[in-house]
């Protein structure tokens, strides 16, 4: 270990510049070794701060994670380390903390974004990890695309994966339309999500079928993500989080985005071929959108999301007997699978399981999956990988 | 001024949490406002850091640059900041450094990123600034292909940029195939080049002609930037920078990248409508193969590169009647535009001399643009604008 260490700082000293390197590479970091996965699973974090007086790390794997810290400790040459132990098979996402300034670790190229936010993630490998990772099998393409919203006065921006070989053939696919969650944007299910790589890894071992997925962005008075949203466009949120911008979303939804799609991609345009799952305020959105256009979906999945009966979420105008019928007319419509996902402590469970005693009260049919944890994308990362395999079959 | 740090103060204290943003945003730095553009454009960056002893800020506005910081004031609150005057409008680059350790402004979502390299970038609006930005205009798709690459025995990535209409619609489009430079990768050109949008306005404002933009990688032991590449891929690099992998990635663009795109794109596959061009290494890799491949391109772009005779970079075998000789039959071919630029300070300055002094020698036509600065992504975007607008017309 030392000696690693000591070639690390060797590296350092003698980091090579040539001229044919660009710019960026002249102010890269040198070659300390971080994360370094251990032949025990253990990962070992490494950040090279000879100037902080206090280094943490805010990794995932810890209880409550949000708030919670670990200490890293200094040793030779100004670099911290902590080793992490008895880490499970997984997607680990992480950032160092240097005297109270989040910062990425600059040896790890496997970073996370949403927005301004960032965050390093490690890969422990094993077989529950797979479906996370960049895997040598045909990749499908991921595009951001902008599409005209009339419904929201504005063009707009999404991603879209295609499947391999949608580019080279004339195949027809069905469509997961899929909604990020509050605070998110049309990059998230991506980026945070690994959506792309999970689709390529469970396509390629014959557990999804080849589908493209669109990823939207689900703030109706945005553009884009911050960052790429036109010059002088407000990107104020409005003060109302309830029913002024949220419904507007779900009508361009339905109005303009699936058009859009079934216009310029090669899709296959009828109920058993779409699907619609979403996190969070997305899972919202799912509802919202499904309640209200019984017929056009089959496959219906919402995540860390519940029953929208709640003022103080800005939904004042919750009609209990308007929103049984809807799902009655949703149920007799013909839905094949209507999923729902929660975490054992997620912040949505409550309302989650408020929704579900309606469905029951009804005899609404559903999947329900819990799993450990919160209302974290370790567990809407899970989600999409359960999700995927039962759509379109 | 005061009011307003009091009231970004006060927003911190308050900042309100829902159930429904996704957990990326209860982690997400407080309302500060930074960078903020004043009316004289100067511009005021501001870091919430009470723990620092000490701030520095690397900008692109600073002489020098790349060793260079200024330092940042601590004031009220654990507020550091600093107001930079007298910026003409263009697209700076900046990063703070706390305590030595480089952090992306966590109040500022625009970022450029290469690898695990990170900066912020603010546009200090006029005339010359407008390209970078993203405008109100019809938006290009930017998409994330992987191709084959028989040649490297390896899928590979690249970024793509198809024009406004090209998805809904039949039309055939030119390409111009864009190297990025050592250190790089597929993503450089979109993310610290801006292209996607230079393209975009250029496009929408009738300057350049639609087009599509190949960026792939130009590593030939890697299929993707550092954080895509495949589980299990050597990444390393390997010790030979010269002949060894440089010609392998030429040989792969005319075997397997061209034919990939001119069968799986809508393009007009002929010498008048191929343009190549490349920084730095990039400029290499154009020259190695416009000069192997007369006849293929019309449009060729030199950037920040220059004569590859120095043995120092690997080139051990240069001949200079070959190299005239095939420069020869490249202008016998038919070159519309051979267009080099440099920076008066670059780096690769004296070799973009004698490449210059071995094209005039022999009568090679080409059209040379030298702009202020050096070997830096300002003078790549720059080039990037002001070549497109020449391509097939």
């Amino acid at each position: 270990m030392k000696n690693r260490i000591l070639k690390a700082v060797g590296v350092l000293a003698i980091l090579s510049m040539t001229m044919f390197q660009s710019n960026a590479q002249f102010r890269r970091a040198p070659s300390l070794v971080s994360p370094q996965i251990n032949d025990d699973n253990s990962v070992t974090f490494r950040l090279n701060a000879p100037d902080a007086d206090k280094v943490t790390i805010n990794g995932s794997w810890l209880p409550g994670y949000y708030g919670k810290k670990a200490d890293v400790s200094k040793g030779d040459y100004g670099i911290w380390s902590i080793t992490v132990k008895d880490l499970a098979p997984n997607l680990y996402t992480y950032a160092f903390l240097v005297d109270g300034i989040r910062v990425v670790d600059p040896q790890n190229p496997q970073i996370m974004r949403e927005g301004a936010y960032f965050e390093n993630f490690v890969i422990v490998p094993g077989k529950e990890a797979e479906v996370y990772a960049v895997q040598d099998v045909p990749h499908g393409t991921l595009s951001k695309v902008w599409y005209p919203s009339p419904t929201l006065n504005k063009n707009r921006r999404m991603s879209v994966y295609t499947p391999p070989g949608y580019e080279n053939g004339d195949k027809k696919y069905p469509v997961l339309y899929l909604f990020h969650g509050g605070g998110g944007n049309e990059d998230s299910w991506a980026s945070l999500g690994r959506a792309n790589y999970i689709l390529d890894n469970l396509i390629a071992a014959g557990k999804a079928k080849p589908m493209i997925v669109v990823m939207t962005n689900g703030n109706s008075w945005s553009a884009a993500a911050p960052g790429e949203t036109p010059v002088g466009e407000n990107t104020e949120r409005p003060r109302d989080p309830g029913m002024n911008y949220r419904f507007s979303f779900e009508k361009s939804v339905v109005n303009d985005v699936m058009p859009f799609i079934e216009k310029n991609y090669r899709v296959i345009a009828d109920k058993n071929h779409r699907a619609i799952a979403g996190l969070s305020l997305g899972g919202m959105h799912t509802q919202t959108i499904t309640n209200s256009n019984p017929g056009i979906f089959s496959y219906i999945g919402v995540m860390s999301a519940g029953l929208m009966d709640a003022p103080q979420f800005g939904w004042n105008n919750y009609d209990g007997e308007a929103h049984k019928k809807q799902l009655k007319a949703l149920q007799d419509s013909g839905v094949k699978l209507y999923w729902i996902g929660c975490g054992e402590v997620d912040t949505a469970k409550k309302i989650n399981i408020d929704l579900r005693k309606l469905y029951d009260d009804i005899g609404f049919k559903y999947v329900y999956r819990e799993s450990p944890g919160g209302h974290t994308w370790e567990n809407w990362r899970l989600y999409l990988s359960e999700l995927t395999p039962l759509l379109f079959k």
